[in-house]
């Protein structure tokens, strides 16, 4: 993950209720309107705000998607006209939150992260989405116009599934599911990479393996940011206290169980990556010692050797030795057999 | 065990309710159904899903045990008969599920692991259970016709113990505490793998058993990851929220006070091979130390001794000592004492 | 972060109620009231702290900022009047206080730390901010006449944002505000830091960085020691249980939420930190491997040469092989042969 | 600790009641009964377990101490008569089980491990002691007739203390403190030899420390595993839920306050290992460094020094220094030179 | 701290209620009782201990300060007085107890823990003070006549602060505070210590520093060890659950709050010490590699050259370049040229 100054979290020295987009400056601006109930279908491109309180009415239930939050004066419209209290419409502008729920007299508000994983940077992408559930809508708002939400869009389309016949709860369970899916796609990634990792520490270790440990130990504390605030609000959700929340109760607790197991995973990986570490380090410390090894060896064999042929390679001129006649076919052979006394002796001792 | 992509365990993408089977495509397909009370006891190949409908009966405790979950065509007809959320039939086809209790108005939904041993790989193999326990009747579900549940269907069959006399809650609880047995050998297993373990450690550590180490403390994670959810599992069970379970309370009370010891005994092993890793590490530069010594030793008593024989193998005219009659001898004297007052020194500095 | 026998926070052998000023002796002393409502506003430099009394006038919110605590007399006096238990006195005027929250039948007694980051030596500075709020007041007492509350005064003044209208509870939060805005400021220089050291670590690692970490690690302690205490303070705030906090409460759940969110960061800041250390070590060992591979395979090839040269180096009358026409030669042959030989088995066995 | 197979604590496969005896077989078999009130005394060694029937008799406290489980139908036999569930008959005979109470109506059952220290082979023994409290009598059942239990029956005997003139819970109370008392006996021993660990650790350590502490460590976990179910026992005891403690429940405090004390050390002599592995580790480290040291220096003093000689000692027709009159002297003065030279610099470094 | 066989805490195989003192055998022996109220103030050095039945009178507040625990008969004869159970009497006298608060009906029995620092031996010495909080008297009893109690007796003699206007919950306060002040005192001796260690590590580590951070951690565990309880004790104290604590409950939570501050500042001393010895290994690690470059670039300097020498030191009968004029200037410069190449090339790979 990048971190940059921004991703703190935290608007410094303004006053609350204040709405200042802290992301970057886009283009994309767009909202989309579906209007739905069991008998019919409409998909609206919403231009002019005012449009959307014709929506308020409980008969269909109305998913109205907002795309580029750098328009803080449509987010400002769109929170009169619903009715949202300031501090919400704060939260939905500064992209830098907590996963949370709160919960007011006709709505629910609950800010969450997007994961994605970048295949490049081998690095997790984290957008925010911020939900206001009401009586028969549901807005989502984000910064960038992923596809992340065609499915359910489809869904609606077609009417496949149940999600047709029933209300706006529902609908935020849909979306919130399609949201933790992609934690389950980046575990995969994840899964697949410790594997990689544990292959590369075994066969072939070196000190890129130990900063790829580090990456994806960074990537893990990342998910588990996320992952742990995410877990409170569907706890929250899975509760049932919001008149907001009926039929769809069952569902949520599904997606709580969902987020429960993504946990555990990412807990599990992180077990293993400790343990590679440890892995790599015993690792260099043997082949340190092997290395050792080969050195003592050679320099215990040669090193006496060497002595003896200096000592006959002084001048002294009464080296009785030296005029023998077989003194260097005999010295040749001491020289032999300390040799292969040592090989033996290390041999034994199993350093070779 | 072996990760891969499934293992992460949530479909993704698909609206809840979807009867998707995750796991391989296997041959076996097969539902028994065991009729029995106090008096009387039969058993049923069922053929025609249709027959299941007649197992109602309240008189007669039926345990019908479903396997091969890529038929998801029986299972949507079963949950149809015996009015099963769509959410517990979805939850039954994914085999990737997180150990758990969900209670209905007339049933309870259980998702256990049971875990088996490959002695081979040593790895632990995880497969998924799913139990309904109905006011007469209890379902289980899984993928693979393992022998596991043979000791209970005997002990109907031969009217052993209690089991005849009893109600539906007990059976559960005979099955439930098959599954747990299996933990209890799994956990021999691993008493026996440190055991080995710990004995390779001290006598005749390598960068193999490091990896074993790895290897057991995966097993372990595994264990821990489908022992804790389990043991939530039995403390719902023995707590006696449902009226479905009345007289085998008790029972769930004793499984459950065995999860625990299960657990206790996995974070044993884990403190233990933390320990054997450190004792490993500090094996290995122990060694490495020896091997450093011995080097020392030798280069710092034979390093010396060649500088002498250097000088006196230099052709200066003018070198009055190689014109003394015994200056061979004594030189060789002069060797002799330095090299072995190096061999003192070093036995004094406790190096040798 | 200086450690001073002061900061260990308690005098020793005082009987309670005692009031000593525990911090350092300075020059400033300053009391300013700011008296407003939504209608009106003044400013006061209190000359005569009799003067205080007269802002008891529960028609507008009075913000009473005391800077200078080492004029123990003047504290005691507004105590007098504003009716302040002993105990609230001694800890204003002890400055070594854990962040806390008292709830009196009048008041409620706050006190905070504010962290400022000295940029020069890396440290992370403490300063106590005490805060009394009642019916229409607010009390600030802090030590040193920092600029930290100048926005909330400027905001009072240009009547920006909704503060003039609201009462003593908002000024109070407001004022916390600002001061956990001062953390996600240290956050964001922490953030550079360690990203600067990670940088460091895997280009350039010295004994230096080792330092520079544990120096980043010393600040985490520090600020988790003022965060987790300013969380329960705020959590207490959030919950309501007083009639003194009505209107603001939902922004100090905005503020509580921050402060979950800086602790967040804090923890992960540390996981990387630990991180970063392994990664160090396991860069030196590698080091260290690398240098000592280079030794043993030059060793390895020059010592067995060496012995070569040493042999025909002897003074034996009868050596065969001196007398060779190409003896010369063959032995230079032998020579590039062997380290030739050499280079391509280290070569092999990926040493080189 | 001996681990073996049987301690994993569960039987298989075996239908819940079974009557398995799960140690090894004895030959020791004995009941013995106490029965006792303020103003007499008996002591009978029971032959016929019908026997038994009588003492159910209020008016005075029966102790029944049963040793030797494997006469499983001894056990049945008193199960029946006291009217005992099959469950705590099941349990009494399987001595792997985790320490636990259970509540029934007319009696408490308990299961509490027993610890012993082998001196030789610095292993803590364990035996299972099972205990039933009903309104006037007791019973325990375990497998060795060891002594622990002769204080008590002296205390009874001579009508030492209280004992006498209190009930059977009373009683119970004093077979656990002695069982606890035991915990403290183990605790001594541990405490005497992390002393002697720490001690060798400092002055001489090596491999066999190493092991050392590993084994104090495994002896530890053991301790920890029995120590904590323990705690909960006595928990539940001290809270007085039951009609069958009344008097003895301030002394069950006592002991809960004794159990907590004990866990509170083990806690602290686990950190203490920890941080001896630690200083072991880096005693190695230093002393490889201290050895490097000497190698360093040896060969920076001779290895040029040895050139020097060697090109001395080369053959070449032309070297006018050979020739010199003062050439040698000056060659050796050079050596000598630069050797103290050496010396002189690495003391400046600090590494001599 | 000494660790030794009595500290473990408890006595083993003796029947509860049995009054035995379990420190060393003592010559002090004092009872000193100060009665006071608003008006007035006398001090009684008590003779007979059945004056202490005078101090009964509710009217005036009475501190009956017991030194000497070796004297069992008169704790017996106390207790006897004031009517305290048998398990508070042998509590007093087992000064291994863990620091705890019991609830009894007229008065409150406390046991705490005293820590003094022994400047010498750094270590930190444990006292047992326990104290009995009746209606209108404390007791303290002790071992040893400290002067640790002398200021609260100056503040009653001369009648400082409110105390003598206030009842025996306050003075029970008043002495709880100054047995948390001295541990104030230790984290300042420890606040010392670590900072010369952290500099010690930087600067000049050896192995003592790793001994003596050792040692700071086990004081540190030592300090836990009773500060936890202490806390307990204090947190119960400040619920105001019973009716003998009044008007100094807010003096309770002050002492509370501080209790939690030397916690927090005893955890962060841990993590600092933690991270002390990771600096120290990554030190010792970074020297080894030091030296190793040393003898590598020196013996790859030197080698290859000593080859050179020697090879021109073979006494071949036909080795030309010896004939040659400018032979051996030659191989001085071809030695130079390797040598300076060499360094060149160290130099490039930043060894030098």
């Amino acid at each position: 993950m990048k971190r940059s100054k921004k991703e703190i979290g935290k608007k410094v020295g303004v006053p609350p209720g204040t709405l200042i987009y802290t992301g970057d400056k886009r283009e994309e601006f767009e909202i989309t309107a579906i209007d739905y109930n069991a008998s019919g279908y409409r998909k609206i491109k919403v231009k002019d705000i005012d449009e959307c309180a014709s929506f308020k009415d409980p008969s269909t239930v109305t998913w109205i998607d907002v795309v580029g939050l750098h328009r803080v004066d449509a987010v400002e419209k769109i929170g009169k006209i619903y009715n949202l209290h300031p501090l919400v419409l704060e939260d939905i502008l500064n992209i830098h939150q907590r996963s949370k729920i709160e919960y007011f007299e006709d709505y629910i508000f609950i800010v969450l992260k997007m994961l994605t994983y970048d295949d490049k940077s081998h690095e997790i992408e984290i957008e925010q989405v911020s939900m206001v559930l009401g009586d028969s809508f549901v807005f989502t708002f984000r910064e960038r116009k992923l596809d992340i939400f065609d499915p359910i869009r489809e869904r609606i389309e077609n009417d496949k599934g149940a999600i047709r016949k029933r209300g706006a709860d529902y609908l935020l369970h849909a979306l919130i599911d399609i949201i933790v899916d992609h934690y389950y796609i980046i575990l995969e990634k994840l899964g697949e990479e410790i594997e990689g990792l544990e292959n590369e520490v075994i066969t072939n270790p070196s000190q890129d393996t130990v900063q790829a440990i580090h990456k994806f130990k960074s990537n893990l504390i990342n998910m588990r940011r996320s992952a742990w605030p995410l877990r409170e609000v569907l706890s929250q959700l899975s509760k049932g206290d919001s008149h907001l929340i009926t039929e769809a109760l069952i569902y949520f607790r599904d997606v709580y169980d969902h987020t429960i197991q993504a946990i555990d995973t990412v807990e599990m990986f992180r077990d293993m990556a400790s343990s590679l570490l440890d892995i790599y380090l015993s690792n260099i410390s043997n082949k340190t010692n092997e290395i050792m090894k080969v050195l003592t060896i050679l320099a215990t064999i040669f090193i006496p050797l060497t002595l003896i042929a200096g000592i006959y390679g002084m001048n002294f001129k009464y080296m009785p030795e030296l005029e023998w006649r077989y003194g260097y076919p005999m010295v040749l052979i001491v020289i032999l057999v300390i040799g292969i006394g040592m090989v033996v002796y290390f041999k034994r001792k199993k350093w070779m």
